[in-house]
């Protein structure tokens, strides 16, 4: 079946219409009608080959929330009607550690993802979510909670795992003094989700303004970084701190504001070397990882934890349309705080 | 009381002769005769005052084994004729929350390390190991389990519990494939407890004339790093890397031969900047983690487990005398693979 779509025909063109095959189902399949998809950073960067390697005409999209129009005969955790969502992945071997171990993402065989990237036969492109319809496999098909926005869900498909991955993997718990860094897409959602967790939450910003919008995500604790002494202040306070800044900072300066034992995580990538000393981690049995958004099992755990919680992403609802616009808006962090593609403007 | 010690005068200058004042034991205090005290890497750091602000003159050494000559009226766990041992710290506040969690060397206050620091009083400076006794809080002095060897248990006190410490933070057991950087006082001992636990270890190694005895140690890998290749043939293979090497070397390299979710801990402290990417935390959910010796029951805990495992360092006994040809000795790693100062030596 041929879908409308919107992609980039080469590196960095603006965002067009396009059309996509895709497959009939399979036994295995969901067909879904997709109603939103949320715009991730990470979508702009490989429509613009910010990463090289893109794979062109690109049809980005990895926040996906649809409605069941079809289902292969072997499908049994979804029927016609029912709302369903797609992350960042649409298959893995499923036979390797990483695979066994519920983090697809780390597939030795390499994952096949949403889009910019080929199925498993490592032949047929993959097609994201700027599109009216997509079909992947039920295992990599998520169920989306009763009662949730679906324009605001879709975005919890990146934004919602990258964050309550590393929240759930270190054991963020009631009581703890969390830390988030930076108060975009992903600080958002890492804000709300701390705060369901019990955690007592203190934003970090460089921009006073983002002030009352952390409060009324849940941060009960705001530190405004432009001022040279706002993190010495904070020394020793934090259990945990979630980093979602992708420009350059001040690593070992976080670092000092946890207590012994505890662990900062980035979720963003500034391409520039971090530099610390050793000391910064040995003096304090500090703890610094990496997280990368979340297997499928987590993103589902995920989800129902959002479901239970009545979280989901701020979002401001565009046409398809307005795609390239959103593209130079996200750039300049002008959204609060999420993107969210009515895809019904693609279907006109 | 007054006994006979190696001080050195100020910074810099070589060891000599030097007598101490060591208190009468309190009710809560027990006294060692003591029999050996090992030569760790940081007591030449700290004579030599390369990292600034020593206390002097300074009697260094905090691997202290000797046998028990006296216990004040409220000390249980103790009876004159025992073994005890003495590590990094003699005294600590018990009040704060690390103290309260059991890392007394993170101490809010500042615990009162075992020389070139003060007891709690900040007033009476501490002396360590290079003497002939010692008067030390029941509470901060160490079991020493029956059959083990005095001179090669006093470097478990730094060493042992160095390595033990993030080898259980970080749950290493039975089947996981472990990595030991660096074959010196503190990678030694990191092979032999990493095999006790169960695991698969590896060696890495700038020497070649090392693999012989990392296999005697219990390895049954070895990777020669300076191999240019050599570490990339690793990649994605190790849930664990200790990190015993001080010198500058490529975090990032090594990382990536964590695989998914692994980590890394630092227990040396290259005084260089660490450079790495991110994303070499980030793709694979890595670890980069420091660690600082360990607290008093988790010290006894490795001691325990030595005591069951036969497990005790490889040393060189020395005279007092010869304390600082074993300082230059030390810094050229001309040792397999520590020092222990028989204070019979001194006693004469």
């Amino acid at each position: 079946m041929r879908v409308p779509a919107y992609a980039a025909a080469a590196a960095g063109a603006p965002l067009a219409p396009f059309t996509v095959e895709r497959r009939d189902p399979r036994p295995d399949d969901v067909q879904l009608d997709i109603l939103f998809c949320g715009i991730c950073h990470s979508d702009i960067h490989q429509a613009r080959d910010d990463w090289a390697a893109g794979l062109f005409p690109m049809v980005p999209g990895h926040e996906i929330v649809g409605r069941v129009t079809g289902v292969g005969p072997k499908v049994t955790r979804f029927k016609v009607g029912d709302l369903a969502g797609v992350g960042c992945i649409v298959d893995s071997c499923g036979r390797c550690d990483p695979c066994r171990r519920g983090t697809e993402q780390f597939c030795t065989q390499g994952a096949a993802w949403t889009y910019n990237s080929t199925e498993m036969d490592r032949t047929t492109p993959t097609y994201g979510g700027y599109s009216t319809a997509i079909v992947v496999r039920e295992s990599f098909a998520l169920r989306i909670p009763a009662g949730l926005d679906p324009a605001g869900t879709a975005p919890l498909l990146c934004a919602g795992v990258t964050t309550y991955s590393p929240l759930r993997q270190w054991g963020v718990s009631a009581g703890q003094k969390v830390g988030v860094v930076g108060l975009g897409g992903l600080g958002h959602v890492g804000v709300k989700l701390a705060r369901s967790l019990g955690a007592e939450v203190t934003l970090f910003s460089t921009s006073p303004s983002k002030q009352k919008d952390s409060e009324r995500l849940g941060a009960t604790g705001f530190v405004l970084t432009r001022a040279p002494e706002a993190l010495k202040a904070q020394k020793g306070k934090f259990d945990f701190l979630l980093d979602t800044v992708s420009a350059p900072h001040d690593i070992e300066a976080y670092l000092s504001m946890l207590r012994p034992g505890g662990t900062m995580v980035l979720v963003g990538m500034p391409p520039e070397q971090l530099q610390l000393r050793a000391s910064a981690l040995v003096s304090g049995n500090r703890r610094l990882a990496g997280s990368l958004i979340g297997g499928i099992a987590e993103t589902q755990e995920m989800l129902d934890h959002c479901g239970k919680h009545r979280i989901v992403a701020d979002v401001e609802i565009i046409p398809i349309e307005k795609v390239n616009e959103a593209y130079d808006r996200t750039v300049k962090s002008d959204v609060r705080y999420r993107f969210s593609i009515d895809l019904a403007s693609l279907k006109k």
